[in-house]
């Protein structure tokens, strides 16, 4: 339609029907988004090979089915993040290929298959058992964005010696992600001993004075360790999200 | 220069050197500031007759000379905030026709007379004598962008009858700021006498559990009265701007 | 009983029982409740064309029948917030011409028509799809005090050119309500594009450091654009009714 | 016991049994509750008329009854705050001549009758009807502990001729207890009006940044209003409690 | 004017050219100010023998000494809290016969004597040596309205025994004001201790997690003992007159 | 396993059939954990007598009991903290000489006698009786950590006449364990009336500003009192392990 | 004196002039302060050997001077904390033999050696070099205190060897203070380490989300090892002398 | 030393004078720093061609110069951030060649060149004039740590087409450093324009409820673009050293 417009605008100048100067007047108050300014995102994710992202929580099943159908298309990859195990069923009911993870909440819809572009791998690491659930969505989220992930769990810093004897492991890594809740220390040993960049992602794991994460997240963000950059609590999506950004550069 | 290479454009066009298909692509991926966008928001202030605002704090005396010389140079009127006394001498030196109030902290410099556009009275209430500075920033900046200001200082609820002895002045405003500090009640009640909009200024007067304002700004984020909307904590200047746009409404 | 008194006075004054000096004497020593002071309040909504607002959470559908009962024998139009779903099928049973909302949870109930008697129309914006109910309370409210209202959702700062591209509805609106969770940052942008009001409301949409819409409110308490004022959070009703209240300016 | 165990050293002196040096090394280091001291304590309520009180939160009704029957046993007369309905059947099953108040989770268990001690009236004020619950537990309290009651509910600032009105009332009674949540206002204005002492209690209504009673609190502690002093949020016994300390002065 | 008004509608009864129903209907609509409802608060301090207060934080020496110039004229005692020592010497230059204290910031000015009207005597408590400053504040306002003030100090709960042993003065007392910093819990330990109504007083004595009072302030709202509220943080003369208040009583 | 490693090349070293110089190398890439780091770790509890303890928040029955049979085969004694009572029963069933207490939510599982190393008495005191909970889990584990541990109830500072008759008992335990929701302020006068370290536990018990044990957890870090040292709200856990260890010294 | 007249009482029942019954209820009326109760507390640092400890903040040098003369007249060791230079300087002036450290604001006035009597070494360990102050402030309290003190400073988290380097001084301490800012992750790693008792404290080094403190001590109460409690932001006294009681044990 | 230690063991078994048995057992208590595990912190810095690094807060001119000149003798290029103009004076009078930046507070010293190892651009963009001196400690580190580094400021988001007209720039960075206090709104725009990863920096600038930073943090925190990761309040610094790790990926 604006492109029609614009079109016709330029087949007027063409035709001599306009002047250049009644053409330029037009031009200069046309709403920029008539120049298809809007659809440049529209193809982002395409040309990234970045999968279309649905936050779950807060709608309806029929709501992200539809969602889904829209996005299948136009062979867009999906990832569904905060999404209840009922939610889920009705989903991979409508599309069986789906893959669900009951753990991170994150379900995958690959419409085509995920090519590997990130350079080299994601290692995502956690203070405890309980921040797996955390982990898990980063880890799949970085997987399904195209990047080779590794996970290293319960290596938390009361117990130094389980996180130095996996140092190697470490070292290997292009990124890592560090999940923990409680002290949320474990970001500083790691960005520590390692010239890597580190995501740190605070937990909401603890009880009394974890306030539900904030002790975490205020521990990463004083982290003494240069290089630990932080996301929101729980935000494993966000982590894996930003780790393949730098997993591509 | 924008302008020059869409004139090229189009020249090529009606000249046939370039195809229409080609225009258009190359059309589509103008940035879309070479469309003089950006240039709308250059004249806003001048259209609608609304000074140009600098805040003062954690600029020198020196920069601030330089930014007025030039809004000078372009005919608008210049009002400064939260400029103090000492700064104040530096520039009423410069601009000797400045006026300078040290208890809101505001220079204005009326580079052409102030026309009173808004329709009606901006009435400037507060609770306390200590809220006055405050006050006086929305009543100079309400003033200074074109409207009639009265006041109507030290009319507390805890002397509820203060207020209600004013109530027709209340009743005559067209919208009404109201600033208190400590438990800030007076816009509760305010807004329950009066059918206009009352914009509501928390104040850092008080001690202990005032907190800087954090308990007046929530009392009235908390207001059982409707018609009721917040700034910032002392932000004297926003509420004065905020009335101006409604009384020109 | 005041009534009585007054008239009983005034008869002795007539009769010349009483003398005037005494007469006025005791009229000044009245307390005003008895002169019928608080009928004013009584008929405010009726002079306004506004209708009577019931808050529904916390009352049980009994005591909503009731105050209804009252307010519909004086012809008032009602507006009730907040109400479940299961309140409102029994209000709605009773009043089987009330309109409920139940994304909103605002049930309308009109004795008589609403007339348009604001002047320009109020557009009601969302950042995201999960802060329209809240804009939707806005809405409801604004429409039924007798204003036009358009709405523009998912326009959130992340894809900006979403919000760019409908410049000129922003630019047609005489008052803007902007409606954001998690980091509240589109009331900024908005207040920034147009010379109108805003007022910006704040929902408790997102999680973690969200918490629960104070992220938002203080991001939007802090806007760097003036011509903005906020509202508690998820307030769409205060919203909608402080935008009335602003548009019969 | 601890008097025969004095008596028995008194005795050895008096013999001779035991020197004074020797009595006077055993007298020092007698704990002193072996003095009876404790026991003060243990009459205190019988003395004062005023009934034992048990908290009926997180306490199952078979402890509760337990205690009861206890208390009973020495003609205490007994109050149960925040007892939920379950519990209360349990207790009037086994106690027919308890009172239970739904609204107040207030159960009155009279061993015998009360007897009116305070001096003068206490009146009970709310801002709003759902601060009703909190001004009952207050009023029931109150009232058991041997106080004429009144209320005087729903007179929130917002409406401030509906307090106005009532301004009689508020000077007749010695005490005043003043409820309310949102912005807590109503102490400020109330203690401004008369002069006597005002009890404020927060209440937990509202929403947002009511933050569960918070900001009234911080609004009541930060009154302008001289002569108020407040206790914790929904505290609707520790006012009354309070109150009735003050009307026996 | 008002009266004029009044007397002038009054006349015409009288004369017969208004009917009574008409009189009434415009004594309805008169506004209650006109009555002179407001200098009801004008004549309080006078008929209560308490003095007119000045919060002198934020006012200069020159608009105090007005005040009080204002207030001496109408034979008023004048008490004047947080002043500093600067401006106290200025006043006491002007004014010879104040009395400053400058631990507690108070300047006393007795234009007539102060009669004892209190019933009992009010006994004021610290837990520290540090807390003194805000409790002179208290004990000067106290005694300043009318009463017989104690003190007992530095009896904190560390050291219990120092309390205990001053028990007999603490059961000698009609109104208890305990002030307290850090964990503040000595008014749980005297409000356990006596039946009178205890007013506890938060002082910002401590560092670190004392936050300047709030952690004294939540332990008081908190006290598992009845009987006691809470004023401001480092409000000694709020305590002092909410206890002159009840010593009326 | 390392040592088989670490042997294996000593044992090449010594038959010449490795040199010392790649000896070396190999050694010194070796990680630190072949060299029998990690498993200090592993035999600290056996060495110390001390049990293993499982966190039961957030497993299932299912993960616990595979961690139980593990730890079963290695002959530890086994301490599940919060483990509610639906899957404390399907650990009995397995295990039936497990004992678990409902009220603290711990189940104990011996593999083997505890033997008492601890040299004195810990004695754990709560304020109130809704304390009892986070008191019992300290207690718990304190004796199966090999204490001898005493507990004294319900001796609040409202009534501190209850906690002052039962010094003998205070001044007879070797470490202190002091538990208390509200206003905390119980370690406060233990910490005063005895010389030996006081554990302070904050809980959860109370409403509105109790903030959820906040305010206790506050008081306790500000106590008056020296030798008072505090864990998190609710963790009676981390108070008896503390403890443990103390009284092992 | 109380001693006296115990004594005449005991007399007067040896001799026949008093009862028994008549001595015992005299007993039992005196106050038991009157025991000699409050000497208790008067010995109690001279028995342990324990300094007598003076909080400098907020006492001028004059009240410091003639409490240290008391004291000393007592042969009391006195230590002084938060002592600016300045009032140091004065007290040195009058005490010569006083010891001064400005970095941990501590003076020492040793009235008599100082005898080792704790039975470990305490060893203190600081993140990095802002936090030793604070840690010489623990170090000399318990160096005073009567133990043997060891100093391990800048091995915080985020270089972990330079820690691990020190395992053996960690492991030959009795008790272990560690004092950490910004993150507050070092006492986890610590408690992780050895199976001694470790007092943390959190310091105000840091900026931002630092919040002079409270981020590195809500790290320590939601540390993930065992067997660490905390005390107050920058409390080094608090944690000497928590130490001085357990290494006595 | 250690390899000579490791060295000699290994001779000993060769050469039959230590049984393997005696060697395993030295083997396993080496301290694991003997085996040059240390060392690789040590080489950290001058492997990667980073600058060593000393936070200028809080250490004396002769600390700062002590640490300089032991930095020196190893060649090591040192950067001192948070260093004020009066300790900045003081290093540049013994070190002549360090160039001082006022404004960003940091001081660098090259005691040999710079290398360009970072692959791209990296972009730092202010909101704000007054967020400059943060993004200048930002660009100033990353331009000393090896990197092409671009600025952009002022494009807050009140302007939304300043921001939009650099598109281009934005696009051309491979990493990107955002900077802005108040509502912290910038990176969610800027991250929702590139798909690069973008590192955001609150800023203290504001007043009242931007709580020195708080609001912006947790503005960003929230951010609904994905790709933004979070410092620490005024964290120029730590951005700039992410921004390096990232730009060596």
């Amino acid at each position: 339609m604006n492109i029609k417009r614009l079109e016709g605008l330029l087949k007027k100048v063409k035709s001599g029907r306009a002047s250049i100067d009644e053409t330029l007047a037009q031009l200069k108050s046309l709403p920029f988004e008539d120049l298809g300014y809007a659809r440049i995102d529209h193809h982002r994710s395409l040309r990234k090979g970045f999968p279309e992202v649905i936050w779950g929580e807060g709608k309806t099943s029929g709501q992200i089915l539809s969602i889904m159908k829209e996005l299948k298309s136009k062979d867009q990859n999906i990832l569904i993040t905060r999404l209840d195990a009922k939610k889920a069923r009705a989903v991979q009911k409508a599309f069986p290929t789906c893959r669900y993870s009951p753990q991170s909440k994150v379900l995958t819809y690959p419409t085509h298959p995920v090519r590997t572009e990130g350079r080299g791998t994601i290692l995502v690491i956690t203070a405890g058992t309980t921040d797996i659930p955390v982990a898990e969505e980063a880890a799949v989220t970085a997987e399904f964005m195209g990047n080779r992930v590794e996970t290293l769990y319960d290596v938390g810093v009361a117990g130094i010696h389980r996180l130095l004897s996996e140092r190697k492991r470490l070292e290997a890594a292009r990124v890592l992600i560090v999940v923990a809740g409680m002290e949320g220390a474990l970001p500083s040993v790691v960005g520590g001993l390692i010239d890597r960049p580190v995501i740190a992602v605070p937990t909401s794991v603890g009880y009394g004075t974890s306030f539900g994460g904030i002790t975490a997240l205020l521990a990463m963000l004083n982290s003494c360790a240069s290089g630990v950059a932080v996301v929101n609590i729980d935000n494993g999506f966000g982590a894996g999200y930003m780790a393949s950004l730098m997993n591509r550069l």
